[in-house]
């Protein structure tokens, strides 16, 4: 991009079998000094769908997205739901990567056409504006069926708190590939959007198409009759807030800044009650991120008077940016989330971020007024608004906060660590800083006891790995039980597409090469296993009410990957 | 501190010949965990004289702070002038170790005198106040002769560039353990202040009388017939600002936030401009900060009308709040001298702070009273006050602004390192930091070429060696010369003061000790040579007139202890 110019290359053969997060993290091991300053030139922003990207395998449509992060240091992968993933998939496209930076600060839009790509200035009406009106506007320009990947203003002003947003199918809004700052990445990189026109008629070419068709077909006969997916599971009822009563209950709900593991008004932020309100509002329940989805997780929430606010309420959101601020009422949950959608910021890190700021003082635990004022100025790029924009750790340093939740300089997600160390394993020692979809152990709560400290090393591991494999192939972590159960069923569909031949050795090696890979980016980003702890804080105050401390030895998180 | 209760304990004989700097080392390695939270209640804040704290020994009385830095995340000495050390010396008092915290923000004074020593509530009149309004009530209760040590406002906002005020001789105002964020660590320590009244009659007890003062004596005689520290030498009579020039003809005079190496007004701020300006204002010259110095560097600054703004203007302020702000005039330079000290604010760590701010755009390089606008805001606490007082990287990072000239997270003092660059390679391998006396290369320029990259890492070592020697015995860096050219007078001083029988063996294993700690509290603390490094841009963006860049080799910097 030193000219702003494009170069369109084959895939290198080292390349040829990886996809998502394992591309990510190969190309960036590979051609990007690990030391390099995240937001400088050197750092490469990298766009692409998981390996069965296109070939519309249920729930396995998802686009990752790639850089060092500015946020943690190490290396970064994000992935979002919408149709980027599959358009890329089916225009034969491996992967973005985008190099250099522009020397005057200039925005640009990139369009993707079957054979064609363009790198356009970004006018002003595109500049400083969210990621509702950019979308809006080049849909327009480019047609309601383009994909519109892009950065709202917490992109365009460097903060490492800001995600990229990917749209979708129509009226579900949204998708962000949120975590880690890669919004501020692609900021730096002068990348207003990527525009992907819809390549009609378009498919991706099958090695075998019957070996894919029958797996593919099992896989999402699987989901579909699977007791929590399927059409009268919970996460098709409720989505992911499905869990908020029994996170509630085993008193991990982040709430009041970390501070209690249980919200007492919880049950106003439960699934059920959001199914309730929006069924009553007229607002979509059941909806689909992308296209093939027999999940449909999705909601679209609309306000009183039945205009759509946001799409989708999540449960990491509900978290952060409710119980985590003191906040137990879902319309103030949906307008924090319509907010950090439009700026482009993770709800994640920017409720934690305003979780500290309530700790500091800015205004009350509760206030939606006061904090809908104080998240405002992050579009508007005040100087507080920068701070919170910049994350949990930054707005902790300015304000003079020492409870900061966070790992390797990345908020925690919904899940305090002290009452569900299998997680807290999860974000002590994932390369990808605190990640509830780098190895959730939630779903294993019955397995292993989650305040204790025994076996939580081991689930953790395994978790990462399952994890490395989902990033990898686009699927969505609601796709995994099958996988797990049979994971013949993704090596047919992998060979069936690409005719790889791929053993269970070869998917066994594929998956923790990804783990493999992003540590030793991390150990020469010059990462040591200091940075990646659990806060002091948290391994001494005890949280109520169970009064647990993060407790899992040192030893057993130095010893997480002995068996990778 | 638990209880705010005080325990006075024997010297434990691991310490026993230990001070300054060398005990500090020796006490964090052994006493705290290097990983822990800086400001959290397990790092401990240490006041202690060097060696020859008490003894009287021209330019030896200077205080060392330390503990683990905020700023860096590594270990952290700052030492200062005036009269603590030698008063805590006289009291025969090792050290000052101020340990946890208090848990409700309380504030402290802590009242010293031969043998008593009481926590006293700071009451309402003396939070939120500037240092000089802190020492000025403290000295109107406990005496004008008292010793006051104390935090200002930034201190007490716990923000990352506060620095540490110590009061010295009648008439100078005050002295600074600037670097670091130790300020923040006495504010997160609830102490406002330390007063220690004078020990009226007390003296330190001499081994060897003869022995010492035959060699203190000597000592003091090879300073005054020093050409360059003389009573007609550069040092006395124009103070560290004597080399304005020079630097400024080498090209490594911080300009414009770093972006040029040379100033147009440079002349405006030389020594021998700040004496004619000081001595027409009947200012003061060649005034000390520590009872017994011969050589007498330091000014009383006055403004136009007589009344002194500031004492002592010096080169490291000059060219941080000077021509770094692109300010070629010292007016200018001793309001934003004195508004810093009186925060309580590193003057280093805030005029690179302000000259990042100033890139981004907030006021423009050279607009006095734009930068006194944002400067003020630090005193009152404002956030952006906060994010300037927490020092360049964090101005950096909420600004989005990439140049920041910094090594392990602590700005630049004032040489650039691209063209003198036996100090890029001291700020990128110091276990403290970016610091100008930790191994300044600028007085052997004519002995290794300051822009070339051979020799340097030689040169480094050897005077990071020297100045562990300087800051563990109290001694100021003006005094090193005689030292270098005859070791052993130190050695005399010191088995006169305490006979230790210590040979010339001891006294190099002592020197090179307090690095070896130091580097092994850092390796423990997570910091890797990754951390150490000059700042990506530095070593790619050629600075105007030179256009050298920082080339030295990684391997060279990797290897610089190796002869250790």
């Amino acid at each position: 991009m030193k000219e702003a110019g494009i170069r369109w290359e084959p895939v290198p053969p080292d390349y040829e079998q990886l996809g998502g997060r394992a591309l990510i993290a190969k190309l960036l091991l590979s051609e990007i000094p690990p030391a390099c300053d995240a937001l400088g030139p050197h750092n490469k922003l990298i766009f692409t769908p998981g390996l069965l990207g296109g070939a519309i395998v249920a729930t396995a449509g998802r686009l990752s997205v790639g850089a060092k992060s500015p946020l943690t240091g190490g290396i970064k992968e994000a992935n979002a739901g919408g149709t980027a993933g599959d358009a890329l998939g089916k225009l034969a496209i491996k992967a973005i990567v985008v190099e250099e930076q522009p020397k005057n600060k200039e925005f640009y839009i990139l369009e993707l056409d079957v054979d064609t790509a363009k790198l356009i200035p970004a006018d002003n009406s595109l500049r400083h504006i969210g990621t509702y009106a950019t979308a809006d506007r080049l849909q327009e320009r480019y047609g309601a069926d383009a994909t519109v990947i892009c950065i709202g203003q917490a992109g365009e002003y460097l903060m490492t708190g800001a995600g990229i947003s990917t749209t979708g199918e129509r009226d579900q809004r949204s998708n962000h590939a949120a975590r880690g700052g890669l919004g501020a990445v692609m900021g730096s990189k002068g990348l207003k959007a990527v525009v992907i026109r819809k390549a009609v008629g378009k498919a991706i070419q099958l090695h075998d198409e019957e070996l894919f068709r029958k797996a593919a077909k099992a896989y999402a006969q699987k989901l579909i009759t699977d007791p929590k997916l399927g059409t009268k599971g919970s996460q098709h009822l409720y989505g992911t807030a499905s869990i908020v009563g029994a996170v509630n209950e085993m008193g991990s709900l982040p709430t009041r800044n970390f501070s209690e593991g249980k919200f007492e008004h919880a049950a106003q932020l439960r699934g059920e009650k959001l199914r309730e309100l929006v069924l009553a509002r007229e607002g979509k329940v059941g909806t689909r991120c992308m296209p093939g989805c027999v999940i449909a997780c999705r909601n679209l929430y609309p306000d009183e008077s039945g205009k759509p606010i946001v799409g989708t309420v999540q449960y990491e959101t509900i978290a952060l940016v409710g119980s985590n601020l003191g906040l137990g009422n879902l319309d103030d949950v949906a307008t924090l989330n319509y907010m950090c959608n439009d700026f482009g910021l993770d709800t994640i890190e920017t409720g934690a971020a305003l979780g500290v700021a309530l700790e500091a003082g800015l205004a009350k635990f509760g206030d939606i007024e006061g904090i809908v004022g104080l998240l405002k100025q992050v579009g508007e790029g005040t100087v507080l608004g920068r701070v919170l924009g910049c994350g949990a750790v930054t707005t902790g340093k300015v304000l003079g906060i020492r409870r900061v939740p966070v790992a390797l300089g990345q908020a925690m997600p919904g899940y305090d660590p002290r009452t569900l160390k299998g997680n807290g394993v999860t974000y002590a020692t994932s390369p990808q800083g605190a990640d509830h979809t780098a190895g959730n152990a939630f779903g294993a709560r019955n397995e292993v006891p989650p305040l204790g400290t025994a076996g939580q090393k081991e689930l953790s591991l395994r978790l990462q790995i399952i994890a490395a494999m989902l990033d990898s192939t686009g699927l969505c972590l609601f796709g995994r039980p099958p996988i797990i159960a049979n994971p013949q069923l993704m090596i047919d569909m992998i060979n069936g597409i690409y005719g790889w031949g791929w053993t269970k050795e070869d998917y066994d090696r594929f998956n923790r090469d990804v783990l493999r890979t992003e540590l030793e980016f991390n150990r020469r980003a010059g990462i040591t296993k200091t940075d990646y702890r659990i806060p002091e804080y948290m391994r001494e105050e005890p949280l109520p009410p169970h009064n647990a401390v993060f407790d899992v030895p040192d030893s057993d998180l130095d010893s997480v990957f002995d068996a990778l």
